[in-house]
């Protein structure tokens, strides 16, 4: 049956490289979000383990494996939809993928994304990131639909393509996740524009959860997690420590944005 | 020869629906502009003619006509690139086009864009518009090669469609233009977060001369002209009332942000 409102709930993280750790806190604002009757939460990127770049490997798993064992019970017992932000995957060869797991309710896989986009960065005194020399990027487009509504999957530096987002709207995404683990600089400067202008400008929700804090791995991660609706309004945003935050997902509101301001329309979504 | 910093101005006017007064207006803003050595100046949309939209044809001109004749002229003593924002352009049907045209310091016409995407909105309570009734759309992409860059065309609800800002990226832009006649209360929601995306995820200098107070019309829009640099950092934005608006374009800068986070060449761009 189809559902047109219900609780989000975003977790905002600082994981760091015990693997165990990351999961009981990740499992404890599960549950915290279930007591709040949450029917859809969002863990953020590397959330399970979040280390140093040249121990990628030790922190990576099977896709399916012990970790989504585990996440798939921890859903199936709460009986919520859990999308697990992403999990570095091995992928038999040299490289992982950074891959975004979506569990239903009775605790299955319906849905996995490998983030498309990997973020090599050179800012002189600031972060030098080459992601691409341990990861492998996926090269599929995914959207899931749900009780809940048409789920479009993305991982953090995703957040700058913006044709990506419109294919996952042509694909008829309703609600849009974005979690990631955004760097303090180019978050300061670029996090909450890219996350509003997104929800903008394809009037879809957005559930996009961040790491906080500094990894092992010595980057500083921005936090201020969000929630925005399809008009750009923030409906929610982490203060600055571990913690989830909450919105009310209303997609008959979203049906009355897209129909008063019809830009998705004048953009030839539906033809 | 190529100028790779030099000063651009924007221009925030509330016109109406006398002529004359307009392009007075218009033309003691950009005498302004030469005052301070501005190369680059640039109008808001419907700088000449803001009226109700059931006398759009009187409000209406030919390209080229008087009015274009004047502001060539305008650019010609004055030295500088001048891009009126829009004028409403005779078509030779019943609609009129809403184009932008740009004149180099010779005063000649070397590009003119008319707005792809009409703005149909209905906001009960708020604002119902329906430029389709009486405006037809135009269908190509402009982009024009300078000595001060590339500049790439736009008008106001354009703004909203990300794919036709990477269109005018990937055909090589520079520095984007976005005048604007941009309505109050989609501007509070919306104005500074489109025009510093479109900064952010193209790594392009955004110019967008916007009108302020109430149209002819009866519409009232939203100010705020903003000049926005390629990492998104706004560089000047106009208080609420008519006025100029100045800031500097540096492209070395731009290459700099270009190379350290390369976003579009991870997007395709180049190849």
């Amino acid at each position: 049956m189809e559902t047109h409102r219900f609780i989000t709930a975003a977790v905002q993280l600082c994981a760091g490289s015990d693997k165990q750790l990351n999961l009981d806190k990740a499992e404890s604002f599960t549950a915290e979000a279930a007591r709040h009757d949450a029917r859809l939460v969002v863990l953020p990127e590397v959330f399970l383990w979040r280390g140093p770049r040249t121990e990628e490997h030790n922190g990576a798993e099977p896709i399916p494996g012990a970790a989504t064992d585990h996440l798939g019970k921890l859903a199936r017992s709460l009986g919520l939809y859990l999308l697990a932000g992403s999990i570095l995957e091995l992928s038999g060869g040299d490289k992982v993928f950074n891959t975004s797991v979506l569990f239903n309710p009775h605790g299955e896989i319906i849905a996995r994304y490998r983030k498309m986009h990997l973020f090599d960065i050179d800012l002189p005194g600031h972060i030098t990131i080459r992601e691409s020399d341990t990861r492998a990027a996926g090269d599929a487009v995914v959207t899931v639909p749900t009780e809940l509504g048409v789920i479009g999957m993305s991982v953090c530096y995703d957040l700058r393509f913006p044709e990506l987002y419109r294919r996952l709207t042509w694909a008829g995404a309703q609600i849009v996740a974005i979690p990631s683990a955004f760097t303090f600089p180019t978050g300061a400067a670029h996090w909450e524009i890219l996350v509003r202008a997104r929800a903008i400008e394809n009037q879809v929700y957005v559930i996009a959860p961040d790491q906080i804090g500094r990894s092992p791995s010595g980057v500083v991660d921005f936090g201020n997690s969000m929630i925005v609706d399809p008009w750009g309004k923030p409906l929610a945003r982490a203060a600055d420590r571990e913690m989830i935050i909450f919105a009310e997902i209303d997609r008959e509101y979203q049906q009355k944005v897209r129909r008063e301001l019809p830009c998705l329309e004048h953009a030839g979504f539906g033809k």
